[in-house]
């Protein structure tokens, strides 16, 4: 007998890192800088008990917390959500005018703060995790064989979403403030020219304290890209959006925040906007948002009835009083400061540990620092480097798991993401101390 | 420019009641018996925040449930969740064999206790709602052009899946006991002969409870329809699936529980059941579960993590507790007590107020009571009888919504669905006695 699966089921592989976690399981002694967790010790429990305590202690709120909502979701939360993005691209609007590093002139900027002031809570999808919005949008836009780019490296969940619809990804170069504009250019050229850009959606950048790099890409850059695609729009025949996943923007601990693509000019008909209160917050209360422009928000508000009505009315209750009481502020605060101390733990671990040709950048925010081997090291799955690791016992996620499958290039394959999300400090240190020894082995010093 | 929607974003549409739902709106006054909202003065307000309060009152329960879990979900929930399962169809088959409702023989009768008994944890996958699982199934079986069969009438939210997905549906007749199994075999035979039977994927019957009629399948028509689909799975080329959706069976008030799909021969290989707690527990804790068969678990779990990682964590603690401290039983006990009076009331009115030629039948649970008109009455959207119970104030589901677009039929069009979950029992009086003059009005009486 056939497969009873579809294209889309046989097509859905096993997640890039599930091998990883099974190896976790099978070494309890290994210590994981490859998980992507946040910081137990720091998730917000007494938090959590009291506005709950505080929602449940009367039927008029408590109700509401366990019924039904609206598939869109719940009205507070997004008013909640749009004003306190409003403000923060407001706020970084004016960091970044100080600092000169937008890309424009006078009137651009202000015309960055108006349409950041401008978010109608009626543009907003509040999804499950932020990761179901990327799903939603894939459906919403993407038939199999189309499109998308994507940075290089990307975040290798979504380059599994996207292999499940059979879609292909062009990679654009990544630098240390953002993708490469000339490199953009010249992939959109390429596609031009072979008469591909009609299968294009969307260029999709993990703009702040990327996963896996932790770089962020700055305003202008942003703003560049949108300009670049709008010029290449009338050769696709369709819009060209930019999908920006802002999923690490409020894990910031150091620098100024950035205005998101939405404060660009064109921002609010081109941006696909993904934020997140999971992991600022919790990630086991999974309360993502998207805004999104016509009709891209009404289809993926219908697809995402089908897939649930709308998020848990208790999950969203409780974030908008998070929001609304200041806890959520008060919460963020303490977290960035406990990332910042545990960013600091592994950066100086690195720095007393790694060779020096070991390539790496002090992280501004997010769980991350992308270290670059020397490019004679092969740190994939199968090298010699990952198995003396695993003896040394620690573990890392290789760096070629981050990269498409992109016809035009070979995956690189001498770099490690790795985390300071799940371990604590003790681990840090140590787990920075074996993969220094692994390196030093394999790179012979 | 062109549309940039994918095929299935264009193909998806608006929800089949979002236009009641916007009627509701705009007329403050109305009493709506079309919404399938569960009763909101018996949600478990104290319930909830005194479980949800032990498990965040100490970080070693507090943290899990804030924290990441995996895709296929919490294990103790996993745990309780399948022996829950097991436990209801042992005592449901014990019920059935004293009934003589099954089919068979008492070996088939041992077999399904025994089948009941060992269901595995690992083969259940939980959900954000029963409903994502309906999806995830969907997206992990069907390609477009497919054939699903589905009760005639049916859930009308999985037909909008089935819409967006581009499948095509026929319709299966459905009688007071479950569906008719002379027709199903007749359904089956024609796409035999009509070279369509490898595009079948499954059949999907809502089976305990109905949404919109109330039915219940007995345990010997599943059984039946299994050995129905095997026989023509040979034609098929790959195995036929039931799609056992049984999200009403713990709101049951009357009768006793019948085995599921699972317990009959050959339903641990063929039978995709699809559980929920939403419902009898609260409907903002949206947890759902499957119980799958290979390969189907393993890619409709794939797919899930694309989707989301998991169902938030604090969700399925919260449920896990529940289930584990009997709070959900005590609520279960309560719900059924409220329902079997609200449907009480309900068919008390309609017994009341409604003509004689109107032929309904008293619930055993669920939330609806389905109502048939004579033939000659039109009850669809755009129908006179709609717009004079709109007059009277009252909303009711046109039955012609609940019916797949079946080239081999036309749609019956002089129904109702009307719910008794979320109105109160002064308006489900008010309700159906407007409903009752309107019905008068029409029917000339």
């Amino acid at each position: 007998m056939r497969s009873p699966l579809s294209t889309l089921g046989r097509r859905t592989g096993p997640p890039a890192i599930s091998w990883l976690m099974n190896l976790t399981l099978a070494h309890p002694k290994l210590i994981s800088l490859a998980a992507g967790f946040t910081d137990n010790v720091s998730l917000p429990v007494d938090e959590a008990r009291a506005l709950l305590d505080e929602i449940l202690s009367a039927p008029r709120t408590g109700q509401p917390a366990l019924q039904y909502g609206t598939t869109a979701g719940d009205p507070l939360l997004r008013e909640l959500t749009a004003k306190r993005l409003a403000e923060l691209d407001t706020l970084a609007t004016g960091a970044a005018v100080r600092d000169r590093r937008t890309l424009g002139s006078p009137s651009a900027n202000r015309r960055a703060a108006t349409v950041a002031k401008g978010i109608s809570p009626d543009r907003l999808l509040i999804t499950h995790g932020s990761q179901q919005l990327l799903y939603l949008l894939t459906e919403a836009l993407c038939d199999p064989g189309d499109i998308v780019l994507v940075e290089d490296p990307t975040y290798f969940v979504y380059l599994g979403i996207a292999q499940s619809h059979g879609l292909r990804c062009r990679g654009v170069r990544l630098l240390p403030d953002g993708i490469d504009l000339a490199h953009l250019e010249q992939v959109l050229e390429g596609l031009r020219r072979a008469g591909e850009l009609p299968r294009v959606k969307f260029l999709y950048l993990v703009s702040y304290h990327q996963n896996p790099t932790g770089y962020t890409t700055d305003f202008a850059k942003k703003a560049a890209a949108l300009q670049l695609l709008r010029r290449y729009e009338r050769f696709a025949g369709h819009p060209l959006f930019l999908l920006e996943d802002a999923a690490y923007r409020e894990l910031r601990f150091a620098g100024d925040d950035i205005p998101s693509a939405l404060a660009a000019p064109g921002g609010a008909d081109r941006v696909l906007y993904a934020g997140t209160f999971s992991k600022p917050f919790a990630t086991g209360v999974r309360v993502g948002f998207g805004v999104l422009p016509e009709p891209v928000l009404t289809t993926a508000t219908r697809i995402k009835g089908n897939h649930d009505f709308g998020t848990a009315n208790l999950l969203q209750q409780l974030l908008a009083r998070a929001l609304a009481s200041g806890a959520y502020d008060r919460h963020l605060a303490k977290l960035q400061r406990r990332y910042a101390h545990k960013a600091g733990a592994m950066t100086a671990a690195i720095r007393a540990h790694f060779p020096v040709d070991v390539d790496w950048q002090t992280p501004a925010g997010g769980l991350y620092v992308w270290a670059r081997a020397p490019q004679r090291l092969r740190t994939g799955p199968r090298s010699r480097f990952f198995q003396t690791s695993l003896q040394q016992q620690v573990l890392y996620v290789p760096g070629a798991l981050c990269y498409a499958e992109d016809p035009v290039r070979r995956k690189p394959d001498h770099e490690l993401r790795l985390s300071f999300g799940g371990a604590d400090e003790q681990k840090l240190e140590a787990g920075i101390a074996r993969l220094g020894r692994a390196l030093a082995a394999r790179l012979g010093k």
